[in-house]
């Protein structure tokens, strides 16, 4: 029996995970590698069929923004119109802005998409971020990431522009031009979805954008933010379980540099293989923390792992249950054994289970993605990490030949002063998200005006208001996703009216 | 002596040009070429020395929208901050959006944003639209307009990230980051201008887009506007004169097809060489009359050509005077010279004077700025013309070897449903025209809301409030601007107070 392993993760979080640990030859050579993350398709279990959709390819512009002659690529899309009330009666359309990976993954985890469009009436379209899934230019993922030069169009603008092109067409063919248009996203969709929004306001009338970092760039949030909220996670259950990982580090090095040093981590956190050096282990801890912060939902979920409700709160019962004071790293293994393998299936643990090599959003981070992140020694639970560009730059350089544009971002969608910038000139935007995820300090968590609204919950984690309802839901999580349908509703009756005043001119 | 020459035009016209006599083989073969166009700098005696600005360049990505490896090319832009207020006390900045030309030569066309800078305590930036004036990639004019290739990067949305990162880079370098910026732009550069408020208004907080044609795509407005205008213009001074040009086309026609009818029209129109086809003879006047409906000003001017107050009255003076039935051509050739020599300077006319070969312009219209034109026979001075995209298509596909795309324009910008969209999410926009102006009828010409404002005026021409303010300015042209600033000052008023509460919140 093979290890279990997640199914996918959230790409977002691949920075974070080299930043804290840079000085190891392998960082230098793979810096940004999602070593835990799978581009594969999501396996049946996961797959919810409650929700149906077509699948269908659009001929997609390569370049929106220069003339330089290159092929058209297919582009997936996911598409429902069973509930919606058609163009007549200026029935809306729902647009998920895929993100980075296989849309159908995301598709049955936007469950919240999906149940609301029946009492809307609305048509549903998840369209697929352009180099993820199937959705390859030059004919094949080989072909697509083969260089510079064949990633050079991986880019937020020209997928946005991909969204604006299909969902115009789309409804030109389905002489649908008066209906409006929602979006949606979570994560780096969530990010799509709102910067759409601004950018695009003459085709989608508003965005929920959940648990969206657009102000994870540059200086504008601390760059200790996300690692401080991880941490807190893990604080907030437990004081000792805190401390007991915060002196773990020190010990995986101490014990590594023994004779038979790494032999003893292996097999004390259960590795199938030999472990090359405490950076590799190191990071598939922090790996785990991380994404424990970002999926510490408060009901059994599935989403990257099979996880039990209030993973962290387990996690921590694990470490200080173990508690004696010397078996630290007994202790670790146990916690991160509720990450890894909560059904017990898995014998032992490969780090380093990626069979594809460069991945899309390593890329995305080395060209526009550039979020800083630093670790502070007093405040996080992990070692402490300075931010350098220098070197960030200099192993994207080494990686993948291309210079970052680190402040691009901010000049393209804003980002300094965004407090003015979307009170004034900003509208119909929901951010939504739960203060456990760790992205939720590189979004906007506070109310801009009466339509750029910051929906904020003490308990909530990744994008979780995405999620298919489901029994367990608290009832925070339920009014949240109230709120959510009642501003939404509210932009759509705006909308109908303008277009009859307007009508009326 | 020479015969002289329109020291430039607006490209924008160029269309219209060819749309009508498409049939010549020249036009086959130049579709879009401007042949009365000069891309030479000002002449001294057009350069007012009032304007006063350092000339700096800044080096500019080439692709901001991807990541291949492309060399940076230096922008040119001009400088003021003789009257800046400066960083700590938010002096706004003025930033003119550089079109189809020579930087200089809008610089000094522009003299309404430099007079009111002093009392605004502004900066003032005239930054260069990439492949204009010294603004060229790949090191020259001719290796940046050697092929399809080269030219990719000449577009609209490129043009308007290089003003975005050139002022972002410039306000941190000068710590003025919290200085509001204006923009400013006439004709095309309006349509930038209005552009990037809609895009980037975390970088402009209001903008005056002065004769800015950004409905005249697709089906948006009537095809046949833009002739329209200029017919009612002619009519408008004299119905005779509007007769008399509407049947000469026909006389031209008919003599060039006689024996030694080239030769006559040749001398009857003291062409400086022979007339290769009547078509370019058609050509020549055409270009007058349109270019005519743009400049015709209340006052004496030399913004193409030097011209009278009100040069069309003159024109239709000289073609009445001379109205006996009989020698329509004597007739046209009086009036037309009013525009190519009122100076009475040039003894002949050279109809294909243009050195240049393709435009910029031309490979905008073949790209992008596809905006279709046609003639009506009744309402038209013009002959009958139906605008034909496919003819257009394979024109643009022979001349450049490229495919435009008609749509992108609306995809990415609006103009769809622009009432809707403009009340609903736009803000501080100016649309100015006057309706003597052939474009105004592709802009924006009702009030749209409290900030998206039309100022209209029934005897303005092409963007005649941004030139420098004169003696001779009448009442109607006194208050237009007048409006301008207050609504201008109206917007950074705001700006200081939504900073100010924002700081509090």
């Amino acid at each position: 029996m093979t290890k279990p392993k997640p199914l996918f993760h959230t790409l977002l979080l691949i920075l974070p995970i080299i930043a804290l640990f840079p000085s190891s030859p392998e960082s230098r050579r793979l810096p940004f590698l999602g070593k835990h993350s799978l581009l594969h398709k999501p396996t049946n279990n996961i797959i919810n069929s409650n929700y149906t959709y077509e699948i269908r390819y659009f001929q997609q512009t390569l370049d929106h923004f220069s003339f330089d002659d290159r092929p058209k690529f297919p582009q997936r899309y996911l598409i429902n119109t069973d509930h919606w009330a058609g163009p007549s009666r200026m029935g809306p359309i729902f647009l998920y802005c895929g993100n980075e990976g296989d849309i159908e993954w995301f598709a049955v985890n936007s469950g919240f998409v999906w149940e609301l469009a029946p009492s809307f009436g609305a048509l549903v379209i998840f369209p697929e971020h352009r180099y993820y899934g199937e959705s390859m230019p030059y004919g094949s993922r080989d072909e697509a990431y083969k260089n510079a030069s064949t990633l050079a169009h991986l880019t937020a603008e020209q997928a946005l522009a991909d969204y604006a092109v299909l969902i115009t067409d789309l409804k030109r063919n389905l002489s649908a031009e008066a209906s409006p248009v929602i979006l949606f996203g979570g994560s780096y969709g969530g990010m799509l979805a709102a910067w759409m929004r601004l950018k695009y306001p003459h085709i989608a009338i508003g965005a929920l954008a959940a648990s969206a970092p657009i102000l994870q760039f540059e200086d504008i949030v601390p760059l200790e933010t996300f690692y401080n909220i991880v941490s807190n996670d893990f604080r907030r259950e437990s004081t000792s379980c805190f401390d007991t990982i915060k002196k773990s580090w020190a010990v995986i090095t101490s014990v590594g540099q023994k004779v038979n040093g790494l032999d003893h981590l292996a097999e004390t956190f259960h590795l199938c293989g030999k472990l090359k050096s405490t950076y590799d282990l190191s990071n598939w801890l922090d790996s785990a923390y991380s994404y424990l912060a970002m999926v510490d939902y408060p009901y059994p979920s599935d989403f990257l792992m099979p996880l039990p409700a209030y993973p962290i709160k387990e996690v921590c019962k694990e470490i200080d249950r173990s508690a004696d004071g010397t078996n630290v790293l007994d202790q670790i293994f146990k916690g991160v054994s509720v990450y890894y393998n909560y059904t017990g299936e898995a014998d032992c643990f490969d780090l380093d289970d990626d069979p594809h090599g460069m991945s899309g959003w390593d890329w995305q981070a080395c060209t526009e993605m550039v979020m800083p992140m630093s670790s502070d020694k007093n405040s996080s639970m992990f070692p402490e990490w300075a931010y350098n560009y220098t070197s960030y730059a200099e192993e994207c350089f080494n990686n993948f030949g291309v210079k970052p544009r680190p402040t691009w971002i901010t000049t393209e969608f804003g980002g300094h002063d965004y407090k003015s910038v979307l009170k004034t000139f900003g509208s119909n935007i929901i951010f939504s998200n739960g203060l456990l995820d760790p992205w939720s300090g590189g979004s906007v968590l506070e109310n801009i005006s009466d339509s750029v609204v910051a929906l904020v919950t003490e308990e909530g984690a990744h994008h979780l208001d995405l999620r298919a309802a489901t029994a367990d839901d608290p009832d925070w999580l339920v009014a949240q996703r109230a709120s959510e349908v009642k501003l939404i509703k509210g932009w759509i009756d705006d909308y109908y009216t303008t277009k009859k005043s307007v009508f009326n001119m």
